[in-house]
């Protein structure tokens, strides 16, 4: 099926690459490979064993990521970039990240005997992309950019022990040189960065497409906690106009930018707002008190900056209005903020340009953050492609069909191989 | 300033048991005295003790609850019962409950050495008025009473850990009979049955009124836990038309029970509604994932039966409507139903003309319930003092004073002298 010789069993050794690392990270149903820590690192450390049995070069920058490349390759010409993450959410699925550091390899051996056909490539493993465990996604390729926010070191992981500086320590990473947001490679030595990705969405799926071309990626604001504070009382003998209910204040703030996100969706605006954590206090919540505190998290993603930042300020003044008309208070942790990006025109043409006679190409635009987004907004030509994948990701039903991996795998090493001029 | 002789000085014994039971229930800020478990027996067995040392008789019935009366008292009439519960939520206030104990204690002293002057009088000190522990109130007088729903004995705590009727076994009380839902006592022997209370909502601090009559109690009907399914999904790459968000739906819920509310009190309607407990699932929920459940509680409040089951039937309604829309399904758990109850009329007049000359006694329902709705409902003529109290309660901020205290108390010994006729 790859379109070059090779001795190695392809298809045989994606399955394992696979398998193994899950294997190795298996947590339950799913995996669980944390962003800077354990489930990370043995991912990383197993690929990079593979990787010296397959006779590939090895190596780690000062950001912890893993870098694989043909040793035969001398040229000093720039390189393009074949990257993707090895971390995964709690208990995530196998293939988020994974598929594209394997899709990787898979193009380096493809290349064997033939290299010189091609621009000089390397895959890099990227580590802690996913935002679940320090509240900040891209943390190895922003690290490795000179992209992170300083701030970003002290955040602490998500089960308050420890912080971000002292994890990427203990995987390697030159703390000094991250916080003085030093790039620890020289860019014009990347000539591109292309990415292949499960789709974390059911598009593909519903549509009937093997595998995608990522036009652009989404952006998004968000907070991790707002926090809003009314009057615990007893359910009973409080009335209604001298209650401050929390709980009814934040069903009405969600359910009016719900509404606002309709009616902004009808007039071809392009966004998606989720709030995927709220709780009244566990400690002093009951059924018949009225609720004086509740904890939310608020997300908006978008292809457009000007629609991330007016549906925000959108959201602060029903915020305010709600304060006024129900005597509660919003609390706002720090806004992060995650610029969208997008891809690079000649590099989709040449991709789609490289498809097998007879495929159609659809392009579909990313709801989901990946590295990609860094390396474009850095000013390096970047693509994606997409391979369907069933059941979402960021659980461990994500379903990625192994023939249509090996379509996107195909592609991109042709898309390398070709000689138009980008 | 009580109505009568006495060699006690009343406000002293007052703030002593006040405080005593207090030292000995305290928990943190608060006090914890759970239905049929540890802190509730402290508080009963330190009332029984200091009863033995003010002379009083003092017993034990067979759903736990304790009697305390004069020994010299003789008669064979039926007697009225000053009745009020010995329980607090977790981390409650030391007032709730225990006030109307004490309140008793002090009834029975005063009318010492003239008791013959009133019908013959018990003090009723309950158990296990508090929903908060086996998520069903009045379990002390539904059980003295054989009304104790048998289902209910099966009802785990909420810890999860052990059920109510052993809890119960461990304070003594008979749970065969009970199970029977069989009277532990003649019904025909109670004259009537009066409560004093602290007020557990702030309109008596707002109106200035230090004692009021109570005119009602309201009943209410009750989920503790309905689930809200969706399904989850990765927040940025699924689009609003694929998505099944579980928060969005139920804050839709609720804001729309919300304006029903708003639209009712206005249209007269007497109601509160109350969701207490909401909370995407600690487990899975994470910012960046469309929350695939929620669970949450509903209750509503009122002194008329026909407004919960019509307000109960809108909000199931609303249920199916946003089932429809969303595709969501909505669980429920058993449906919990507590009868208003109306206070006796003769006995609310025999109070108010207890006041002493130039005090006004102004009526107000209850809107927490409270075990005079249980007499109530069971035929006892049954009547409430609210005294005032700020900062709500179920809390420990509870603030009773004194002087206000001890007015109720003295209102109740003149009602119970009076010679009118009810």
């Amino acid at each position: 099926m790859m379109a070059c010789n090779t001795l190695v069993d392809i298809p045989a050794l994606a399955q394992s690459l696979l398998a193994e690392v899950h294997g190795a990270t298996r947590d339950g149903l799913g995996v669980t490979r944390e962003s800077y820590g354990a489930g990370e690192t043995a991912a990383l450390r197993l690929l990079e064993e593979r990787a010296e049995e397959l006779g590939l070069r090895h190596e780690w920058d000062r950001a912890g990521n893993l870098w694989l490349s043909l040793p035969e390759e001398t040229r000093n010409a720039p390189f393009l970039v074949i990257g993707s993450h090895a971390d995964s959410v709690p208990q995530g699925g196998n293939f988020d990240g994974l598929a594209g550091i394997v899709a990787g390899m898979l193009m380096l051996l493809a290349l064997r005997g033939r290299h010189e056909d091609a621009p000089p490539l390397r895959v890099l493993a990227l580590r802690g992309e996913e935002s679940a465990w320090y509240g900040k996604a891209y943390l190895g390729s922003l690290s490795l950019l000179g992209k992170l926010p300083p701030a970003t070191l002290k955040r602490p992981h998500r089960d308050g022990v420890g912080l971000l500086s002292e994890a990427m320590s203990r995987c390697g990473a030159d703390i000094e040189a991250i916080q003085r947001a030093q790039p620890l490679i020289d860019l014009t030595d990347i000539a591109a960065y292309l990415e292949l990705h499960i789709e974390q969405g059911p598009i593909m799926v519903n549509r009937g497409w093997p595998v995608a071309l990522v036009t652009g990626i989404r952006g998004n604001v968000r907070h991790n906690l707002i926090r809003c504070i009314g009057e615990t009382g007893h359910s009973g003998a409080v009335p209604r106009w001298l209650r401050k209910d929390a709980l009814l204040a934040v069903a009405e703030l969600l359910s009016r930018m719900d509404e606002h996100w309709r009616v902004l969706l009808q007039m071809g605006m392009d966004m998606v707002m989720t709030t995927g954590i709220c709780s009244t206090s566990a400690q002093s919540h009951a059924v018949s008190v009225i609720p004086g505190e509740v904890a939310f998290s608020f997300e908006v993603r978008s292809q457009d900056t000007q629609t991330l930042e007016r549906f925000y300020t959108l959201m602060r003044e029903e915020c305010q209005a709600i304060e006024r008309a129900r005597g509660v208070r919003f609390e706002f942790d720090e806004r992060l903020f995650t610029e969208p990006a997008t891809m690079d025109a000649a590099w989709l043409r040449r991709i789609e340009a490289a498809a097998p006679p007879g495929m159609k190409l659809e392009r579909m635009a990313s709801g989901a953050g990946h590295d990609a987004a860094v390396f474009a907004n850095a000013g390096v030509p970047s693509a994606m492609v997409f391979i369907r994948n069933e059941n979402g990701s960021h659980n461990p039903h994500e379903a990625m069909e192994m023939e249509d991996f090996l379509l996107g795998v195909e592609l991109l090493t042709r898309a390398v191989l070709s000689r138009l001029s980008h």
